[in-house]
């Protein structure tokens, strides 16, 4: 089966591009001499899991328990489910413990602490820290960090902290600075906590561009990172990668021609509504359009309108895109995660024109 | 089973709204004489089909060939799929077909009528017609519209028309102007059409709002509409209906508490990105947060921020949500199309706590 032939729209995946930022991302923490435990938000898949544990301890990230199982189902044990637990969610992770998995969960907060010390099978926990990003976790020199811990008793195995607030920074040096942040805050956490006699064995971080871009983890245990295996626009824009380091497309086709626009069967749902690069330095709507081949042959074309099944791209003069309806190109997410949770398979390639494998993708919760 | 005992994130679907809001819409056409072929793209569910279908025809309209395929696997042969059909697509929709399904297909380009009537099994097929919208379709008075025409042939039983432009309006007042060019410009199409001696049978139009506030809909033969089952934030802010006309929520965790904000698991996957209401006169961000009985008791709470799998709700200071982790609440989505389409299911109530259903989705291609 060749890319033209498939159904639209549909996920491409380019192995070739994913290994590379696979090797990128290993190259660089290895260097500092911290091991990597993949989020899988993005991915979702086994294959791609594989890959991204070639060389590396074995452990992964998830970000719902509906991956948690998945992943658990497929062989890997070592599983960090990296949002907050609630308590009404241990009696899953139990019973996924009691199957062979061993699910580490997070918390921020002392009534759920003492719920996950409660519990008759408490999992492995860790605190999660907040380092910046103001969304969740406890501040590193709070009073409550201690209290959670004391409450988490002898389930306490570690601390997390995430730097999101990376996706603010714009380039290089910014990310350079955000990931000193973030190692000296979870790093600071992990230090109180064993003043006070905690045994703290885990210290997670990460995000893809504080992974790439740390030039100091020491303290660190292990990066988190997950965007960087597939790529996108705004992590392209940000400085995560170069603009070819976008491995996931999404194969669509012609369904009507205007002067200076073409309309395509990807719209909101098979792109996300995702505009994260409006804020950007370059905003490319809801997506670029790239050709058969994955190659930026159209010039600056971007899907400008996102309806529910209709996108919208608007060319540029200098450009043409020389196809008729039910022609193909192919267009470069603004956010992968967003844009690959819409569909359930990949359709996979070596960089050539040839579907080498079709990988499934777990969705939903 | 009760609300509060779902996991959570996950869609609650309220059929008491549900059975109104398509009671109204039926009411509102049937006092024009109008019949409805539903749109499944929203609800994508056999058993909202079959309630929207009561009174009805018996024909609907699907935006994707999985749901026609869907839909056509559980008995509904009279199936317009709204989308404009590639040449490529034919052969799916032929198998369909055959298979005892009777699919409507729709085109606004010359050589992709062409591939119709030359198709071995051609489908029934309508010319779409751009009344204002300016996504797709020809204009009413182009050449375009009788070369199209011409080349369908035998297979051409009609024209069909999306007020999509409707969304821009505010109001009644505003709906029904928009309906009326919808309607002028269908049925200009369809007479230039039948002077020429073609035999259009079917002159169809819609959007949840024209079919809503139309006052004259002489000369249309159906309406279809979808999102009107469902309703959203956007549509209660356009007029379609009033705010508690909102019959699908996502069920949504505490996973943690800050001062005047409360986090849940519900981010961008689970509400969708869509920012429709950006420009509406109220501003929901994300989504409005409501209390476990889908009543508005926090006030204007806002998810401000939806990430992957976390949301942030900001409180007013002049309400509390009075949850720890682990409570739950119903956030009400902008946009009800995108926000229902990341999940496989609904958990169906009937206006109050208890769980009496859980209806599965098509999603995908």
């Amino acid at each position: 089966m060749r890319i033209a032939d498939l159904p639209t729209p549909c996920l491409i995946l380019d192995r070739t591009v994913l290994a590379r930022n696979i090797r990128s991302m290993a190259g660089a923490l290895s260097r500092l001499g911290v091991p990597l435990r993949p989020h899988m938000k993005t991915a979702k898949s086994i294959e791609v899991a594989r890959m991204a544990l070639l060389g590396q301890p074995g452990g992964i990230t998830v970000s719902t328990l509906a991956e948690a199982e998945y992943f658990a189902g497929h062989g890997i044990r070592d599983i960090l489910y990296a949002v907050a637990i609630t308590p009404q969610k241990l009696d899953h992770v139990a019973k996924l413990n009691a199957a062979g998995a061993d699910i580490i969960v997070v918390t921020d907060d002392p009534e759920t602490a003492s719920a996950i010390a409660a519990h008759p099978k408490p999992p492995r926990s860790l605190i999660e820290v907040d380092c910046g990003e103001e969304r969740s976790g406890v501040v590193p020199d709070s009073a409550a960090l201690m209290e959670i811990a004391a409450r988490l008793g002898a389930s306490l195995v570690g601390v997390m902290t995430h730097a999101g607030h990376s996706y603010s920074g714009r380039g290089i040096r910014d990310m350079a600075a955000i990931a000193e942040q973030e190692r000296a805050s979870i790093t600071f956490a992990a230090q109180r906590l064993r003043q006070a006699g905690h045994a703290i064995t885990i210290v997670s971080a990460g995000s893809s561009p504080t992974a790439m871009h740390a030039e100091n983890l020491s303290g660190i245990t292990e990066m988190r990172a997950g965007v960087y295996m597939f790529g996108d626009l705004f992590q392209a824009e940000i400085g995560t990668h170069a603009i070819d380091g976008i491995a996931v497309t999404v194969l669509a086709s012609v369904i009507g021609l205007r002067p200076g626009r073409v309309l395509v069967d990807a719209g909101g749902l098979a792109l996300s509504k995702d505009r994260s690069t409006a804020d950007a330095p370059h905003d490319y709507g809801y997506g670029l359009a790239l050709d058969l081949a994955g190659r930026p042959s159209y010039g600056p074309a971007f899907v400008t309108r996102a309806y529910q099944e209709h996108g919208v791209i608007e060319m540029h003069p200098d450009y043409l895109i020389p196809l008729s309806v039910g022609g193909k190109l192919r267009i470069a997410p603004n956010h992968t995660c967003m844009t690959a949770a819409a569909h359930d398979r990949y359709f996979v390639v070596d960089g050539e024109d040839e579907v080498v494998a079709i990988w499934t993708r777990v969705n939903g919760w």
